[in-house]
């Protein structure tokens, strides 16, 4: 079975806006078994987009077009589609009925245009459900191909596609085989640290060629090793992933943070939880971008108080009691989180303090970091030497931190495990 | 002249990386004046290039290939020309030994396979200046119609079309043109708001048909007026920018904050630094993003001092000195602003308080927003009702807050310019 992308829009050809959504359906296609050999790109123009889908339903069985099916006049997709399926456009009652019913529930008008919406080609299919725009994603069968039309906005694509889209994709192509992947989050090796402590593994999978795993560098979300498994059936596919994940977290031990979408500040914070603590952060380079990773973790208020961003030095005297001295050290630091930790009424203080560059500072070169932690009444620093830009600085410096926070709570939670045995 | 755009390579097929050289080299040929009709992306397979290639030179005067010109087994764009262009590649010893010069000069082995990148379909010219990397782009002429290659890396493929592509396909095209942009950002009003109120400015230069202006609703960044000028000379293009840029200021006053890069953080230090003034925050919604971005800004260590990212609300009482009652009110981000002005010594305090989601607080329905500002003693709040999720109203703040300052010391200066005068 093979699937291909036409995305529509004269303002992705005027690089207006990068297009992220073929990226991830290709991504969708490839989990779900489906060859995908071409993408292409085409302006808001009939002739071109009609001659853009004859090319892809000529050479592939499937087709999905993303994007120009809006309510105004450059929105022509479904005219098109209707040309190439030799049919006229007819209303759709059911689809007309819930884009009226969306406008009065929330209390606004109707513009008459977004009835075009409610066109469907004739033979093709409305996808109503699941729905969070007004534009309806189409299924338009065409002799023994397929063609699928969604709308451009990310999140209305992605709901369509997940839902209807792959399903129907899934039942055509007779395959019953099922690709999912896991992620495997890391912090604290390279990507080829990681491969040579895998050695082993990715040896004994090469041979037999299932599951696959993969290294993907992805800045402030740390290292991530990708798990690809497929089999016939989705509990296969899960035990495998499971069998797996388990091998790869038995190898790299504490250098794993979480897997999937788990941040490094969520994982953190479920150790905080666990120990019962609440945290407080003294930013100086990364300005504040710890406070924003942790406030963007679902129900971070349950442990997360808040951060002094220091900016100027004497913020960090007279605010969070830091003594004279260079600020780019170990004292600093420790006097940083043992002040965020008064300041702001936490159990724990987590502190950052070092060059971002451009320029090198106090005589220490671009890349210097020092990380300070205060618990339970003692403070401690380390320090780090990272690589790459101002930007790349801060996102490594906030991973950094975030993890050796990580690494001393399970230190914590390991020590009172002794304890109690 | 028509130029079309095909990007190689598997790995964008399969969604592991977003291709964004598309988009770049969209805009690179609309500035040119350029059009740009079609963007084909194809993975790393002979025939499949081939096919991709003939379609494109078939419809277009111009195409340019990105990636696949490594020196890997997977790297096979230039075996492909050769062949679309029936000819054999040569090994061109100039580019051979730049890249063994390359490598000696970094003290590095040169793997043998590196010379492949040497190899060039006969008539084709290696494009070797500017040179960031080891690939040479390619100018390969196919009757009267020509093919750019150019390495897949970012960096290197606009160095690349920035130098020779785009000279050539200017020469070429016979076009003498010049086309730019200028972006000028707003914020406090509609996109459609603000074709309102440029109405007049629009009808007029739809008439005359150069220059052009576009709205761009941008997030965090504002929303964008993009003016695009058209002219034989660079200097009439540029005279055309300002004179348009001055029009549009003239009518938009107060909602224009900056200019191309310029963000609104950027453009309140300037106002900051002219009124000798320093700044610190008190931030709860948005949790460290207003201090990072104000941290973005070059040389903000000059009004910037820190800020306090009071998540729990016993931060507010305890550290800010905010009187008991409810946080998202007036009265909260009014005490939150003194209190940011009293603790991190600075003499702007710039406070945020509000409902970011998923659920409502304290009785006030998301995307409720309070703003206070603390200047010379005296301290005031205002109040508005931000549309979005959760990550859009935490920008929305931001960029609100910000402005409600810019506005506020416009306002001083010139009631300072009133008194002198």
């Amino acid at each position: 079975m093979r699937c291909e992308i036409v995305a529509v829009g004269t303002e992705l050809l005027l690089g207006q806006i990068v297009d992220t959504n073929s990226a991830w359906l290709g991504e969708q296609l490839a989990l779900a078994g489906i060859d995908h050999l071409f993408t292409t790109t085409v302006g808001d123009n009939r002739d071109r987009i009609e001659s853009v889908l004859r090319t892809a339903l000529d050479r592939s069985d499937a087709v999905i077009v993303c994007g120009g099916l809006g309510p105004t006049q450059d929105d022509i997709t479904r005219d098109v589609i209707a040309r190439v399926m030799g049919v006229e456009l007819k209303l759709d009652d059911e689809v007309a009925e819930r884009i009226t019913a969306m406008f009065s529930a929330r209390g606004r008008r109707m513009p008459a245009s977004n009835l075009r919406q409610a066109e469907v080609p004739a033979g093709a299919i409305a996808i109503s459900d699941p729905q969070p725009g007004t534009a309806p994603g189409l299924i338009c069968p065409i002799g023994d191909k397929v063609l699928y039309a969604v709308p451009g906005v990310p999140r209305e694509l992605r709901a369509i596609v997940e839902g209807a889209v792959l399903a129907d994709l899934r039942r055509r192509s007779g395959s019953t085989a099922v690709i999912q992947s896991r992620v495997v989050r890391t912090w604290g090796e390279s990507e080829s640290g990681l491969a040579e402590l895998l050695g082993g593994r990715i040896a004994a999978l090469d041979a037999v060629g299932n599951p696959t795993i993969a290294f993907l560098a992805s800045g402030i979300e740390g290292i991530k090793v990708r798990i690809t498994a497929k089999a016939d059936e989705e509990a296969t596919v899960q035990a495998t992933l499971a069998a797996e994940e388990a091998a790869v977290r038995e190898v790299l031990g504490d250098l794993v943070f979480g897997a999937d979408d788990e941040t490094i500040e969520a994982s953190a914070g479920v150790l905080l939880q666990e120990e019962g603590l609440t945290l407080g952060l003294a930013e100086s380079l990364t300005g504040g971008l710890m406070a924003s990773r942790a406030v963007d973790v679902p129900g971070s208020s349950r442990w997360f108080r808040g951060s002094i961003v220091s900016y100027a030095s004497d913020v960090k005297h007279e605010v969070l009691g830091v003594q004279e001295g260079p600020m780019v050290s170990a004292e600093a630091v420790e006097g940083m989180a043992a002040g965020a930790c008064k300041v702001l009424g936490s159990d724990v203080g987590l502190a950052v303090s070092g060059v971002a560059g451009p320029d090198e500072q106090e005589g220490r070169p671009v890349g210097t970091v020092y990380i300070g932690i205060s618990m339970g009444g003692e403070v401690e620093s380390t320090y780090v030497r990272l690589p790459g830009d101002r930007r790349q600085i801060r996102e490594f410096t906030c991973i950094s931190a975030f993890n050796w926070l990580r690494l001393r709570l399970l230190d914590r939670a390991r020590a009172r495990a002794r304890q109690l045995a």
